[in-house]
């Protein structure tokens, strides 16, 4: 038979085709990676989840395996908007759509939102898998610069009131590649602009309880209202493999439609997860919890810049994040990412070269670096090994 | 601000709002429900899935709360290929993708293989939340009536010829909402019509395990090879809150696409719940379980027949399920079936009207009754209440 997919499966992936060329490289030996995103598994609370569940499945086994509603689990749900409440932003248990994982919010929000053609807007470079989930609808894609202190103001500005998008998508703390953080002065100017539109900012924050140096920037949320969807996650301060994430919004109506979706795309989240999430945050001390998370983040994120230190030519640069995960470093000029990419993994260590982050640009010279998941041992080789790549590259340029 | 949903959000959905309005309508007592599909919460295997969450969280903690591959757990795939191999259907785990419950199945086949206008086939009446993901995905759906003995062969093989569908989707075995089950003779007709053309025979098959009474009828995967797509779960023989299901194709581009749209839109399928089941089916005989829950079902289900029998107008007929969940029951002539079901309710029983199953037609008098989630006594109670009210509207007539 003559199999006939769908355009959707046929379009084209950049990113994906990308990512699949890097994993090749890398599957090729025992390497030093700082090229994925894990969450450092020695942060884990297996014993904690064990006791969840065992008492989940003592006291409500048949209501942990059974169906359940779309609206996800209430008690997971408080606790959340709980905690959003501590922070100044003012929304309810019926405000929340518990998703797997926040990557599935990508996909409900640009469903309810996003029809082909539309505009959207996104910082240059973004989450990589945001882009492909932005491709797969279609979206016309409207970008804006990265500075130091966050997006840059006057594009937000040209960018909304020329292309109306429907959303800006952006990471404001901690951005995925970058570790960038938009200052509390720049969130109030975007804030502003964004005020005047029917824009709605999607605060995708992963990475905001990671915070291991500098101040808390105010939540996109507190500033902005009902024009805030904040996308949020227990991947990085629980577990992932647990697939927990969420959308909080306080329009019933786009809620409703999301549910619907939701409800269509797998009809609920697994909702013994749920509960066993819900019982370790009784049970549990969870701001302690992500306090060891954040101790050892900040020394490893420490260690690496160091080591950049150290080690890298001084024709380089990078980023120096106060929280999260990622350092994003910049080439001396004319040394090309990719090939990097392919050389470093040759001599041991993987890194994850900036092209598939952006939209647009290419070539940049951009690399990211994740800092999470190697100890400090391998941090100093690899960076070490890095330098002497680096330095290669610029021998025989 | 303005709130801009998608044409997609905003589209009509009459099944939907059906099931919202009935969900309403249930919501107002403490009603007999025969209206979900719910399996019977007695039947989980509540401790041995508590031993089992012991084992993976001690074993291999860190592996069951990290990220991982779309692949999903290698040791699940494989008892699931196994499984297919032991009933002549040759598969391996690589042809197997594994799902968040066998909804999101739906959605995935639907985004790799339909564009918008593009013919796909069912069986009318169908799966309701089926024909929802059908028609979030604009497929031009034409449809072929079930008989008792499966699909109208005749129709099958026009609908094929004349509009040349991507897939026919069909639930061939203890049929959602019917109950029919193909017999061997009208599938091998299928299988030889289909065989010609370049369509996929979606073989849904929830139900398929929980046989009670007759024979064993050959799988399409066995009858169609390359050419059928079959999607399974455990959340009728395990647990549904897990939310655990499965597409099966050995098509190695298919299989390719599917996992890329499943990693976009999800990243991977809950890790923990896919070991906790790998580990419960290592340490307990699956197909003795599965018989415990086929004994109760089979004794629920001739209960309510024999209640039928007892209590309703000779002017009524109704399906004679061999397994699965459901009995499909046509009222007297000239009575409608939503006015059953709000009457119904109204008396303190719950059962759902025909109406949201079928794709075109209406008014047809069905309604369908679970039996898997119910007492021997409130099934007896409820048809018998159910019984009077049909005879009530029979009188007002």
């Amino acid at each position: 038979m003559k199999l006939r997919l769908s355009k959707r499966a046929l379009q084209e992936d950049f990113q994906g085709d990308f990512v699949k060329m890097m994993l090749e490289v890398a599957a090729k030996g025992n390497l030093i990676s700082f090229a994925g995103g894990l969450p450092n598994p020695s942060s884990f609370p297996v014993e904690a989840v064990k006791e969840a569940c065992i008492k989940v499945l003592s006291n409500n086994g048949a209501g942990a395996l059974q169906y359940n509603s779309v609206d996800g689990y209430l008690p997971l749900r408080e606790f959340i908007a709980n905690r959003y409440k501590k922070s100044g932003i003012n929304l309810e248990a019926k405000d929340i759509v518990i998703t797997n994982g926040s990557q599935q919010a990508l996909d409900i929000i640009s469903s309810v939102l996003v029809d082909a053609g539309d505009n959207i807007m996104l910082e240059d470079p973004s989450y990589l898998a945001a882009l492909q989930t932005f491709h797969l609808y279609n979206a016309n894609i409207q970008t804006v610069n990265l500075k130091e202190d966050g997006a840059d103001v006057e594009e937000v500005k040209n960018v909304i009131e020329k292309y109306n998008p429907k959303f800006f998508y952006s990471i404001p703390t901690f951005q995925n590649p970058t570790g960038i953080t938009y200052t509390n002065e720049v969130r109030e100017k975007i804030a502003n602009i964004v005020k005047k539109s029917d824009t709605f900012f999607v605060e995708d924050n992963p990475y905001g309880e990671l915070r291991f140096k500098g101040e808390h920037q105010n939540s996109f949320g507190k500033l902005l209202g009902e024009q805030a969807i904040l996308l949020g996650t227990f991947s990085k301060t629980v577990a992932p493999g647990l697939r927990l994430g969420w959308i909080a919004s306080p329009v019933k109506e786009l809620v409703t439609k999301m549910k619907e979706y939701k409800q269509l795309v797998d009809m609920h989240t697994n909702i013994f997860s749920q509960m066993v999430v819900a019982e370790y945050l009784k049970n549990n001390d969870y701001d302690e919890h992500i306090k060891t998370i954040i101790d050892l983040y900040g020394k490893q994120c420490n260690c690496m810049l160091e080591c950049l230190d150290k080690y890298m030519p001084k024709d380089m640069h990078w980023t120096h994040p106060e929280g999260g995960m990622f350092i994003w470093a910049t080439l001396p000029k004319g040394l090309d990412a990719i090939e990097l990419g392919k050389k470093a993994a040759e001599a041991g260590v993987a890194v994850t070269a900036g092209e598939p982050f952006y939209e647009r640009k290419r070539g940049e010279g951009t690399f990211r670096l994740n800092y999470t998941n190697s100890s400090f041992e391998n941090i100093d080789k690899g960076i070490s090994i890095l330098a002497k790549v680096i330095e290669d590259m610029k021998k025989s340029q």
